[in-house]
C-alpha cells in the first residue's frame, strides 16, 4: 500500500491526479493487484483476476492520457465485472461448472463501453450461480465474504461486486438486479448500490435470469461513482428488446443541488410489518426521514400495495422465466447445477402459463399504483432495502428459500430506479441501508437524493470502508 | 330503399352531402334502419339494434350541423361496434351466455371516440364467443352469414362487423384482431380490414382475448372509409398498458398518391406451400404483384420465417393469455360456454409457464426478421390473407380446431399494421383477398398501397358489394 491510499480517491479525484501527472493509470493498478492480492484471499470476491488485461488497459490508457487522448472520468480507473458478463477471450462461468470452460467471443454492451471508456478490467468478480442460487458451497468456486465480518455473507447475486467495492478493491463493480441482486450485496456490504430504470442499460450479453425482470447497473464507493459508472454504460440499445429509446442523462449536474423542496413520500407499509425486521433499521430509517426533512424536504407518509404482493408477482415471473431458460439443462445435466440453484429452478416447472400471464397482468396494476399514484404526488420514495444487518453464513441452511429479507424485488416488478444507501451501523458493526426510489428514468434525481443522504450519514459517526479491511 | 343508394355513399359521399343540405344523418340513420330491417333476418350480423339511440344521435347530428358545429368526417354517419366493445347502459354479451345480462357503465375508449366524432351507433354485432369461439350454434344468438353466399360462413371472430358492413348495412365497424379476427371476416366478406399496429388504439373497454396480440381496428367499405375511421380511433391510452404514445397521423393524405417507387415485397413462402392453398388466390395475388409493377412498384420475392413458426407461436401466447382470463369462468360455470370455445380454451390449462416464455422470446425473434430484415428492403410486404374463399357453415364439424386457413397470425405476433384488401371473386363467386403489411405506425403507407390495389381490383369486373343483396 502506498502512503497516499490510492483506494479512498474517488473515481473523481484519481481523474484530476491522472491528469495533472501525479498519478499514472499503471501505479493506480498496480497499487489495486496489490491489494487484492493482500486482501482478497479472505473474501474471495475475485474468481478470476485480469492482471495481464489490467496493465495492458492502464499502459495504454496512460499512453493515451500523455498524447492527449482523454476518454472521460473513467479513463485509467479500475473497475470489475460480476462474472455473467461476457468478456471476449476471457472465461465467464456465472460461478457454475455449467460454464466452467466458456469464453465469449464478445464482450457485453456494458463490458464495452467501460473499456472503450478507458477504464481498466481487473477481473471477474463472484455471484450467486447464475445470479440466482447461493450462498453456495458446492460450486467451483467459493461464495464471497462481507468484508465487514467475513464471517457474514455479501448477500446475492453481485456478491462479489458487493465485497469488492466495499473492500475497495475497485470504486465501481457492475452488478445485475433481478430481485434485488445490486441492491441487496449493496445493503449487506455498505455500498451505493443503483438499480437504472428498466430499459435505460442494455442486458445484451449478459447471461440472463429473467428478461422482463433483469437490470444492470453499478455496485459503487459513493453516489458520485454510480453516477459515472451509470453515465457509461446507459443508452439504447435496438438489440436488447426491453432497450428504451432515450436521450443521455447528465447525473451528476444535480448531485449537490440538495433536497429543498423535493417531495419524498415514507411508504412505511411495505416494511413495518415484515418479519425479520430489525428495529435498528427503523431508527435508521426514521432518523433519515427527519434529516431529509431538516434538508427542507417535504417528507410525507404514502401507501403502497403490499410488499407481499410485489414479491409474489415478482416470484412467479422470476421462476418462469428462468426456468425457461434453464430447461434444457435441467433435463440433460442436472448434476452439474449447484443444489440450491437447482432447488430453486426446479420450481418453475409446476408454474402454468396462467398463473404467469396472471402475475403480469397484476405487475401492471402494481407499476400503476406505484407511478400514477405514490411518484405522481412525491419526487422520491424512501424505504427499506435490507430488514437487517447480513445474517452470518451459519444462519444459512442449504436448502434456504430463495426468498430475502430485502425489500428490492417491488421495483423489479415496477421497472423503477432504485438506489441503495448506506445507512449507518448495526450493533453489530454491520452496514445498514436504505433504499431511494424515483420516477422512471429519473436516475438524476435519486442519485440527487442519494448524495444528500451520503452527507447525512457521513455525520452519523459511521466509517465508510469496513475497519477490518482499512488497516490492510 | 331511396333511389339514391344511400349505402353506397361513401362517409366521406355523406359527409359532403350532409353538409351541402342534400341528406340529413336522420334521413340516412333511418335508410340504415329500413335496411337492416329488410336484409339483416338472413344475415344475423347484429345481435342488438340500437334504434332509438341511432335515432337520438342523428337528430343531435343533424342539429350541430345546422348550428354550424362539426365533429369531422363521421358527423352523422352510422357506425357499429363487434359486441366485445363496451357500451354504456347498453348489453354488451361478447355473444356469450356468460355476459347475457351485461350492462356496462362506460363506452370502450374506441367507442367513445366514435360517438364524440358524430357518429351514429346503429347497435352491436355478432362476434364468434368471447372472439374466439364459433361458428357456433350453441350461443345466445346465431352465428352471422356471409352475405356473398348465407351458407358460408362470414369468418371470426368479427363475423357480424364483415357481414354487416358486405352487405353495406354500415360503412364502417369496428372489429379486433388477436389472430386474424379482423383480416380474417373482411377476406371472407369482401371489405376492407385494417389491424392497425400494436399499440396505436386503445384496447380499453374491449372484452380482452390475449393482451399481448389484441388489436383493436375498422371493417370498412373503403380504403378511405377504413382511413377515416382508423384516424379517429387512433391515439395514446396512457390507461392501455400497450398503447403507444405516437404523434396523430393524417392517414388519408397520400392515398391517392399511388405506389410509383414504393418497393413491396413478397414473403411467398409463407403461403406457397399451406395445406388448403387455393390456385384461385396464387393467380389472385400474382395478378396483383404484377398489376403494381407496371403502376411504378418495385416487386421483390423475400424470405420470411415459415407460416408455421407464427402460427405456433402466437397459438401458445393466445391460448395462455385467454385461459388465464377465463380460468375462473371454466372453473365455476363450464356449462355456460360454447362447446366450441370451452374446447379451444381449454387447452390453455396444460401451457406451462415455460412454454409461454419460450413462446414470447421466440416472437422477439420473429418480429425483428420482419422488422429488421424484411422491412428495411421493403416498405411494405403483400402476401396471402385467406387461403381460399369462405367455406360453408356445413364444412365446419363442430370440433374444428381454432386455426382457420388465413394467414393473418404472423402480424399479430409481430404488431405490424396489416390490411386485408378484397381481391376478385372465386369461380363460386365468393371474395378473394390479399393481404398488405407494412412497417411499424406506418398505417399511411399501408393503405397508400391499398388504396391502390382497390383502383386495380376494381378492373378486375368484380362487383363492389354482394349481388345477392345489391337488389334488396
Amino acid at each position: 500500500m502506498t502512503d497516499t491510499k490510492l483506494e479512498d480517491l474517488s473515481i473523481a479525484e484519481a481523474g484530476t491526479r491522472l491528469r495533472d501527472g501525479s498519478l499514472t493509470s499503471v501505479a493506480l493498478t498496480q497499487d489495486t493487484l496489490n491489494r487484492i492480492k493482500a486482501i482478497d484471499g479472505s473474501l474471495h470476491s475475485f474468481v478470476l483476476v485480469t492482471e495481464e488485461r489490467a496493465l495492458a488497459d492502464a499502459e495504454r490508457a496512460d499512453r493515451e492520457l500523455a498524447a492527449g487522448q482523454d476518454r472521460g472520468p473513467l479513463h485509467g480507473v479500475p473497475y470489475a465485472l460480476k462474472d455473467i458478463y461476457n468478456t471476449a477471450g476471457i472465461r465467464t462461468t456465472c460461478h457454475s461448472k455449467l460454464l466452467i470452460d466458456n469464453i465469449p467471443t464478445e464482450d457485453s454492451v456494458s463490458g464495452a463501453k467501460l473499456a472503450a471508456a478507458g477504464g481498466v478490467l481487473m477481473g471477474k468478480l463472484a455471484t450467486h450461480e447464475f445470479a440466482m442460487g447461493g450462498p453456495s458451497f458446492d460450486l467451483p468456486f467459493p461464495p464471497a465474504r462481507n468484508p465487514w465480518n467475513t464471517d457474514h455473507v455479501t448477500g446475492g447475486s453481485s456478491s462479489g461486486s458487493g465485497a469488492a467495492v466495499a473492500a475497495r478493491l475497485v470504486r465501481t463493480a457492475m452488478g445485475s438486479d433481478t430481485g434485488g441482486s445490486i441492491r441487496g450485496p449493496a445493503a449487506y456490504c455498505g455500498t451505493v448500490g443503483l438499480k437504472p430504470t428498466y430499459g435505460l442499460v442494455s442486458r445484451r450479453g449478459v447471461f440472463p435470469l429473467s428478461y422482463t425482470l433483469d437490470h444492470c447497473g453499478p455496485l459503487s464507493c459513493t453516489v458520485e461513482d454510480a453516477a459515472i459508472t451509470t453515465e457509461i454504460i446507459a443508452g439504447y440499445d435496438p438489440l436488447d428488446p426491453a432497450s428504451a429509446d432515450k436521450p443521455a442523462a447528465n447525473l451528476r449536474r444535480d448531485l449537490e443541488a440538495g433536497v429543498a423542496g423535493l417531495r419524498v413520500g415514507l411508504p412505511r407499509n411495505l416494511y413495518r410489518d415484515a418479519e425479520g425486521l430489525s428495529p435498528e433499521v427503523v431508527r435508521s430509517l426514521d432518523r433519515l426521514a427527519e434529516a431529509l426533512a431538516q434538508a427542507g424536504a417535504i417528507v410525507e407518509e404514502v401507501t403502497l400495495p403490499s410488499f407481499e404482493q410485489f414479491s409474489a408477482c415478482g416470484r412467479v415471473i422470476l421462476t418462469s422465466e428462468a426456468y425457461a431458460i434453464h430447461e434444457k439443462d435441467l433435463r440433460e445435466r442436472p448434476g452439474d447445477f449447484g443444489e440450491l440453484l437447482f432447488l430453486r429452478l426446479v420450481v418453475g416447472a409446476a408454474i402454468s402459463a396462467a398463473d404467469y400471464v396472471q402475475a403480469q397482468r397484476m405487475r401492471r396494476e402494481l407499476s400503476m399504483v406505484v407511478n400514477n399514484e405514490a411518484l405522481r404526488q412525491h419526487d422520491v420514495l424512501l424505504t427499506a432495502c435490507a430488514l437487517g444487518p447480513a445474517p452470518a453464513f451459519a444462519q444459512f441452511p442449504p436448502d434456504r428459500a430463495m426468498t430475502w429479507p430485502i425489500q428490492s424485488m417491488p421495483f423489479n416488478v415496477t421497472g423503477n430506479p432504485a438506489l441503495s444507501m448506506p445507512a449507518g451501523l448495526s450493533g453489530t458493526g454491520l452496514p445498514l441501508s436504505a433504499q431511494i426510489v424515483g420516477r422512471p428514468f429519473d436516475e438524476a434525481t435519486v442519485l440527487r437524493v442519494g448524495r444528500t443522504v451520503e452527507k447525512i450519514t457521513a455525520g452519523w459517526g459511521v466509517a465508510d470502508k469496513p475497519e477490518l479491511l482499512a488497516a490492510a
